[in-house]
């Protein structure tokens, strides 16, 4: 990294003119004042912007016409070390930083304004140099993928390898990933690597990492915070609880859902509250129970993705699901109605999966709240046909579970069982 | 109705021996004091409870094992007119009550604890007394069906009742539906019977009406409420607001979910405000605008269901995708994850689809937000491949939305039109 990665044209020529380079602590006067830190760019950035990050960690991009006024700080030293690699503080605890492409690890293409996936590890753990005073991060980029892009062969990848890493020195594991799929992967991981000695937080962000107001520094800070000082393993996924940048939520990773397409504080723990929350740097564990720490590790890295997650409504036609039955699928998740419902013009198709041998489990499209098949007849008529209330899972996470258990074996009584064993806190009693 | 309805066995003796019947004021001492009015129970109910209306209109049932003493109070006179049809207050305005099933009219089934959808619009009326004060109400049995068992045909069928009565002398018609579908059928009627000149208020229950703690009278009262002030048309859904009795919300019919499966505020206005509250009896207008009220109103009853709902996850096969497609489906609403994504592995099959003329939009899972499909590489392609961001409509209204659209009109580019077009509040801009 040079003392002006990623600013050419105007920019370049701003930065030369006010005599200040990456890493030096400014004064701006824009439209209010502005203090922080004069942050890299990467390739094909505008060159009608700079940017900086400011104390709360959050990286603002300044518009160098509206500029008025830059001062250097004199007084403090550069922040960023450039052209070094960070030396390890042998008092700081280690972590790993793995990189699965997603937003977290993209960039913003000025030219046609769209997001590709491009940073490197250890470009992600270089652009928020914070870290460097909590932890010696290790960076590792698995792959480079869009989290839509993930597949059930992904996730193996991922367990595979943080599986390697059961008796290493790492305090922590954290996975950049992204947003989309990130509760999918969690939970997998959640199943596969349960017990797993030390906590592994999926960290994620809505905004691309060199773009102004982008959220990653701030839930990397945040997950690295968490995985040097939870106490407990488990996974987790670190994101803003909300809007404002005081807070990140940890959720148990078999509890959270992606509930908002767009903004920061997108992931929610379905009908509780996040297990940890960081607020302003600070640790608070609402957990209530030490679910995690008492687990064997046994890890079961295997997944059949003969699971189908059949979403009930009205119109549905039965004959998909007849397509599903006559496919040789392993495993059906309903995501029924209200307490756990379909219509009776499913019933002779469900008869027909219970009659193959198909796994059959009911969730809500509520998403939250309990399946309870007892109350009402059509319920108690499912029920007969072998359809298996799961509590309140998630239907999402229901699926994964699913797709796992059956990778791990045949035996459908046994399925049934572990369907109903609570693995990885993906349903409370 | 006798003095007696619904009492037999140890009630029955408890009622004579204490010289109290249905429609008495009581004042009664159990684990605390319970001032209300003695309610008729239905055929079948044990004969361990009484159960009493009390003031804030919430039925509670009482064990009569632990009362420790009834006082009548002399001085009121008998609330429910027994054996006697309800007179119409000509001072009152007329609201017509369709009853189509769902728990708002079941009974429990004391012998076995199943629900079972039994009462009659005259029954449902006459077990809310509350009602008459508010209106004049006629009730009518549409049919009767849980609402997991109701099916597009059912939409049309009260959708034609409806149209019936667009110059009637009613000033509102209130559905009671089961909550389970009842966002499916209050979004039909908005789109097919958008502009019609009165309000109509789908109303349901959580709790069973004759059962202890039912949500269904308050569900009634507010919804009766409504629709003799509101001053708008509309479609709407009038439910709790939350667990305490004090709010009931009216949703707009096309931006409304069932998110929980068992709260009395199971029903969510996505990503805003109810569009009106009814707080202790007195009515909020959170509108933002009059959106309704200039509506031109031209029915279009008809509907196709050759309509698929895509839930998009990691190792969904997309052969899936292709029996649909190879089905002769008319359109395809991918509920597609974070901005509007699904895997590369779809597109071989999305340009299939877009080839064969089949209608493609994109929702999101995350159900709050708006779909944006220019931030992304992957969401560009898929924008060349034909497929048509739905903005903030919800998945499960987007489907309704496409089987109405589908059913009126087979022509391409009317289809891509109409869905775009705002027709019933289905989404803002």
């Amino acid at each position: 990294m040079s003392e002006y990665t990623g600013y050419d044209g105007n920019s370049l020529e701003f930065l030369k003119t006010n005599n200040i380079s990456i890493g030096d602590s400014v004064k701006i006067l824009a439209d209010i004042t502005y203090s922080g830190i004069i942050m890299p760019r990467y390739e094909h950035s505008d060159d009608k912007h700079i940017v900086l990050k400011l104390k709360s960690g959050y990286n603002i991009g300044l518009e160098i016409s509206k500029i008025e006024k830059v001062e250097k700080n004199p007084s403090t030293e550069k922040i960023v070390e450039k052209n070094e690699k960070v030396e390890k503080n042998e008092h700081l605890p280690n972590i790993l930083l793995l990189s699965t492409g997603g937003t977290i690890a993209s960039k913003i293409d000025y030219r046609t304004g769209a997001v590709t996936p491009v940073l490197t590890a250890e470009e992600l753990n270089s652009s928020v140099p914070e870290l460097a005073k909590i932890a010696n991060i290790d960076a590792k980029v698995l792959f480079s993928e869009y989290s839509e892009n993930i597949m059930p062969m992904h996730w193996l990848k991922i367990a595979e390898e943080i599986n390697q890493y059961s008796k290493s020195e790492y305090s922590g594991i954290i996975i950049a990933h992204g947003t989309d799929t990130m509760h999918y992967t969690s939970s997998y991981l959640s199943f596969s690597l349960a017990g797993f000695p030390i906590p592994i937080v999926l960290v994620g962000s809505q905004r691309s990492s060199d773009r102004a107001s982008s959220d990653a520094a701030l839930n990397l800070i945040g997950a690295t915070k968490f995985l040097t000082e939870c106490k407990t393993n488990g996974i987790f996924i670190a994101m803003h609880q909300d809007e404002n940048d005081e807070t990140i939520a940890c959720h148990i990773g078999t509890r959270v859902r992606k509930n908002h397409t767009s903004k920061r504080g997108a992931f929610q723990t379905v009908g509780d509250d996040p297990a940890f929350l960081i607020v302003n740097n600070e640790i608070h564990n609402n957990m209530k129970t030490d679910f995690f720490t008492d687990k064997k590790f046994e890890p079961k890295i295997k997944i059949n993705e003969k699971v189908a997650l059949v979403k009930y409504h009205p119109g549905y036609d039965p004959s998909l699901l007849k397509h599903i039955i006559d496919s040789n699928y392993k495993a059906i998740i309903f995501e029924g109605t209200g307490l756990g419902h379909i219509g009776e013009n499913m019933y002779s198709m469900v008869k027909m999966a219970n009659e193959k041998g198909i796994f059959m489990g009911m969730t809500s499209q509520c998403i939250d709240g309990r399946v309870r098949m007892t109350v009402y007849e059509s319920g108690r008529d499912l029920l007969d046909l072998g359809i298996i209330p799961l509590e309140n899972m998630i239907p999402e996470i229901a699926l994964v579970k699913a797709m796992w258990v059956t990778g791990n074996t045949e035996n459908h009584d046994e399925i049934k069982e572990i369907m109903l064993n609570r693995i990885a806190c993906e349903f409370s009693k």
